[in-house]
């Protein structure tokens, strides 16, 4: 069975692994910081591929930042990452294959072939975090666009400039429905600017009416969106992933949304392939995996 | 050269007339009433076919309301026609093939064989009317999801239920970017019921401020909804239709969408195949004209 190096590179750490073509994490799981500097995070990759290179058939990246469509560039800019990060030349890395994917639609993939979605041709996956990743996949490919930028889940949920949002435009579904979008969401229907989003995690297990009726909130928002998209794709199922994904209520998410949309009845769903799915779905992605 | 009878059916007129595999207009134009039921619209369609099928090759149906994916059913309900429309067998019209789909993935295809999207593979259609419709082309396909329905613009403005919106739920961009919608934006923003779309254009064109400004906020929401969908599709362009969209500064938002998404840019145009562009788009789909 072929094999990839996988290394999952995001604005704080830097993971890599080796999993097989299952999807199966193989190797010993090593965790970076990710250093200030390119050059300091080029030679940490340069690191890490001469380490396993000799192990395996191809070298798998998933990457914050969009990718283009051949998987070896970043378009763009990609935020809390050194500035020349997206100018690193990822073929260099190695004399084996590389393959670089953004890490949400990676996510996705990984999902599609051995997690929530999987059977399933038409999927959407929301990563709901720090920030709101988004991975689509249609007629069981991974939906890229023209350029290889798609499934930017910025779409605005407000007509009147009323947050701004970290893509420098305003009021978009990331703003609202991120871990920092809910502690936006506290501080406005509290106006109290020390509450956090733990707080109102704990107070809704603690059955407090105000923490409770502001997660309503932020998963109304989650809501909003999710039927935006369903009546967009039509698709067979939304997955739910990312550390804010395990407080939602899928099942009252997937009841209003049917109840909501003009297409055909959509499932709300939680992730399942696990902490490590953007290396797993870089991984297969490298190795050719489809089904 | 093959050719196709193609059919439009709305809630208030329906077309008929022959196209050629240019998706050239080769018949007469033929315009009815739509019969308020289903029996009645059954026998138009069985009078129109009878009276052209010998001269053709296959039979396209441009229709209102969403079309299953193999091309001979509508999927649910369909707004101001007969009840029982849905329940329709398009198959039984003619012995020769019959192809069925929506209106405004018919008007999509159109312009991406002869209009203003020709030689781009990824094209979001909106048409801006009574209502609000959609086509989504990715990768030179038509785009129809899981069960053929996708496509429906019906994604939310706004978050606390400020607009019904015909389709039941609340705030879609339809509510505010259709025809009703700036009605409903005039009424608004003057407080007065009587206020028409019309008087707004006509305002508009006598640069009357007030008016200017309500014009603007209704073009705003059509900005808000086409950065979402750059940023979602990262399409080639996004093609404004239907009776409003003559209206509309597409350089205003080709320029405004390029600098709110984080997608790579896109162009925001206006359809070119004239007004018979859904039987046109019809045509072609029946008649399997790709490019």
């Amino acid at each position: 069975m072929k094999k990839a190096l996988t290394i999952d590179i995001g604005g704080t750490k830097i993971y890599n692994t080796i999993i097989n073509e299952k999807g199966e994490i193989i190797g010993e799981i090593e965790k970076l910081h990710t250093p200030k500097t390119f050059e300091e995070i080029k030679s940490t990759l340069e690191n890490i591929v001469k380490k396993f290179e000799y192990e395996v058939d191809v070298i798998a990246i998933s990457t914050c930042g969009s990718v283009n469509n051949t998987n070896d560039k970043i378009l763009g800019s990609t935020g809390n990452i050194a500035k020349g990060y997206p100018t690193m030349d990822f073929k260099a890395l190695s004399k084996k294959p590389v393959y670089v994917e953004n890490d949400a639609n990676c996510a996705a993939w990984a999902e599609h072939i051995i997690g929530a979605s999987k059977g399933m041709p038409y999927s959407i996956m929301l990563t709901l975090g720090t920030g709101v990743g988004g991975g689509i996949i249609l007629d069981n490919k991974l939906y890229k666009g023209k350029s290889g930028a798609a499934g930017e889940m910025h779409f605005k949920m407000e007509r009147n400039h009323r947050r701004k949002c970290t893509c420098g435009s305003w009021d978009c579904f990331e703003a609202y429905t991120s871990g920092p979008g809910l502690k936006h969401t506290a501080e406005e229907m509290t106006g109290k600017n020390e509450i956090t989003t733990y707080d109102v995690i704990a107070g809704v297990k603690n059955n407090d009416k105000v923490m409770k009726e502001i997660f309503n909130c932020w998963q109304e928002d989650i809501l909003n969106g999710i039927i935006g998209l369903a009546n967009i794709f039509d698709p067979d199922v939304v997955v739910l992933s990312g550390s804010m994904a395990e407080f939602v209520d899928t099942e009252y998410l997937t009841q209003k949304t049917n109840e909501e949309i003009v297409t055909q009845p959509t499932k709300v769903v939680k992730a399942t392939a696990g902490n490590y799915s953007g290396m797993i779905g870089a991984g297969l992605l490298a190795l050719g995996v489809t089904e």
